[in-house]
């Protein structure tokens, strides 16, 4: 009768994407199909075995037709996961749940996204342009409309304040935050499937224009077409399908901060957000730490947000992050934390940080462009504020 | 290692609700919060005690904004469940999922609606009326394409088509309808929360307008504001609690039919639609069957569903759902399944399902105001059509 966890219950076994690029003219249901079925025939699994669903509660591909197109597989579990890119993990930790509880064998996880031709970060993006312009006439509600007024309007804004505080904690540098972007570049230089794979240098990042201080372009992640699908079935199942499983050896989910948005505004210091929750039960979960992993696939929407992950998620001590990367932690082959080995949201694509799962599980597959040699052990998370999650996938 | 289950493991140990109305000039948010800390209240929780949360997707309550005044409690799992009211019961699978799963230990489920000044059958309801309007100049995408421009564009329209098949397939009658909205109209007359509690007749069932052939006004839900909130614990933290726990024997989820909306037009017969299917899950895993429920709450937004959810849950067999209303028996206190006890969403409030369940734990209480003496077990179900659940509570 007492509880169990979801440790070690269940496993990925399937990947599937499309090419991803800046405008392929595709609709989302399209690429949404192809990357199902790849997912399928990846894991050796008919359509029709999927009996789980999970996705973002803004997925926005019309899910009956999806049913539909794949013969109408008869699901006995589906959930969404809410508030975005903070679920890129989460929707795994999803999928597990209903398979340690028994109420799904195959669960689909799925995203697709057609907004490769909508630049967030275009002259205008932010006061005066086109985010003013989203918001219409609507009233603003709730916690908006304490910020917004204020032209503190869209994410690379938040973003840019929590950057800034750590700035002042720490004394975080621009030459740091370059180090992510050219690390992950030029992890993307060896990878097919990515959009950006020019090598940039730390002087190209330095002069890149600024977007939202501290954020220059090159700190920004991508807007990009395409879709990504994983399938998840009991570590059981797993043993017998068609590649070796990513056994989801532990997961973790936390909100609860003082949040808005996605920032927590409030929080001088960050052991209150999602990420350092989730870090807690993530490794009391887990039965590793993270000098166990080998692998890390960080959601890179910033390039900052990368460095506070690694200090949230204990890979390293407060304020120790921007030195970690400078000494090239980051990097492939020789970085003591090789990460967003496909080149990230950063220069692979921006598939809300399904593309991320999918190269952790190349990592323990033995199949990335850039392989860590005998990868056990890989982690991924969300975004790093609340709400988010993260797992860690093992051989 | 093998895969457990959600039988009996977690209960509804709180609920909460604010007044319902036609038009009670309170915000989404505002009511929520009420029906939360009423939960709270009765459970003998604190709000930070909650450790989770589900909701519909579609529910529009800045949840930032609340948890922030509940005084951030800290989540470590929160899912949504997709396409409305038939997650009516799915959001308790969610709870228990999570529960049996060993990642939350209080979880909140909530709905909260200020939907009352909006008819959705007034004159002008549909052709050439406000559906058209809502949908604007947007261009039609997916299944819509094939129904909205023959004007099937309502929820109403949809039910009507299935109510009609029904009617040719089975000779279901106008009266069999009355008597389902005259029994739960006379169950409301007793409760001081329902919005309609006047007596009807079969007579004035008969009398009032055509809405959309078969269904007259009587045969539609109510739409009415007012939010609801449950609190789901382990089955062990409940014994500790303040009221008698009301656990969760089994539940079930469903979807996969052929599914246009809330229709499944493709399904000649409706043994492939969401309901039936929920149905054969439910009864494998609670260990009791249909003649062993003694109290059900039908997600009764049209009358001929609730005939049609009497024979997909098996309380009576296909075709004789008619005959078994036309005998009386879901008048409450004399027939075979009293239902909807508190006047359902026909008579009560359309709390999109909410409402019913809390009704369905007072009688495992015993504190409804149509006690079903000694009720031991009772049974939710959301909308027929897919994608649909339903539980089983037990005292």
């Amino acid at each position: 009768m007492n509880a169990t966890t979801i440790r070690d219950r269940a496993a990925i076994v399937g990947i599937g994407q499309t090419a991803f690029g800046k405008s392929l003219g595709r609709s989302e249901y399209d690429m949404a199909l192809e990357a199902i079925l790849a997912a399928c025939a990846d894991a050796g699994l008919a359509p029709r075995d999927i009996d789980g669903a999970v996705r973002y509660d803004m997925e926005t591909t019309d899910e009956e037709n999806l049913l539909a197109a794949l013969g109408n597989p008869e699901l006995g579990w589906f959930a969404s996961s809410a508030w975005g890119g903070g679920g890129a993990a989460s929707v795994l930790v999803l999928a597990a749940t209903a398979i340690a509880a028994g109420l799904a064998s195959a669960v689909l996880v799925y995203r697709s996204r057609a907004r490769g031709k909508q630049s967030a970060y275009g002259p205008g993006a932010h006061q005066g342009g086109r985010y003013w312009e989203r918001l219409g006439s609507a009233p603003l509600t709730g916690l908006n409309k304490w910020h917004v007024p204020h032209g503190l309007v869209a994410a690379f804004q938040e973003m840019a304040m929590i950057a800034m505080r750590h700035r002042i904690e720490y004394g975080t540098t621009d030459d740091q935050y370059a180090e992510v972007a050219v690390a992950f570049r030029s992890h993307a230089a060896r990878n097919p499937h990515a959009v950006m794979r020019a090598p940039i240098t730390i002087a190209e990042h330095h002069a890149s224009r600024m977007i939202s201080d501290p954020l220059r372009l090159l700190d920004c992640c991508l807007e990009t077409d395409g879709a990504v699908a994983l399938l998840v079935t009991s570590a059981e199942r797993a043993r017998d399908l068609r590649q070796p499983p990513a056994y989801i050896l532990a997961g973790a989910m936390a909100a609860g901060g003082h949040h808005i948005r996605l920032s927590s505004f409030y929080e001088r210091e960050r052991r209150h957000d999602g990420a350092p929750r989730a870090a807690r039960r993530l490794w009391g979960m887990a039965g590793v730490g993270p000098g166990d992993i080998e692998v890390a696939c960080f959601y890179d929407f910033f390039t900052p947000l990368v460095i506070m992950a690694l200090e949230d998620y204990g890979f390293a001590p407060p304020g120790e992050g921007g030195p970690f990367v400078e000494r090239g932690g980051l990097a492939w082959p020789d970085g003591r934390l090789p990460s967003n080995t496909n080149g990230g949201q950063l220069s692979e694509a921006f598939i809300h940080g399904f593309n991320n799962t999918v190269e952790a599980v190349r990592q323990i597959r033995g199949t990335s462009t850039a392989q860590v040699a005998g990868c056990e052990l890989a982690f991924v998370s969300g975004g790093n504020t609340d709400p988010t999650g993260a797992v860690i996938l093992r051989r």
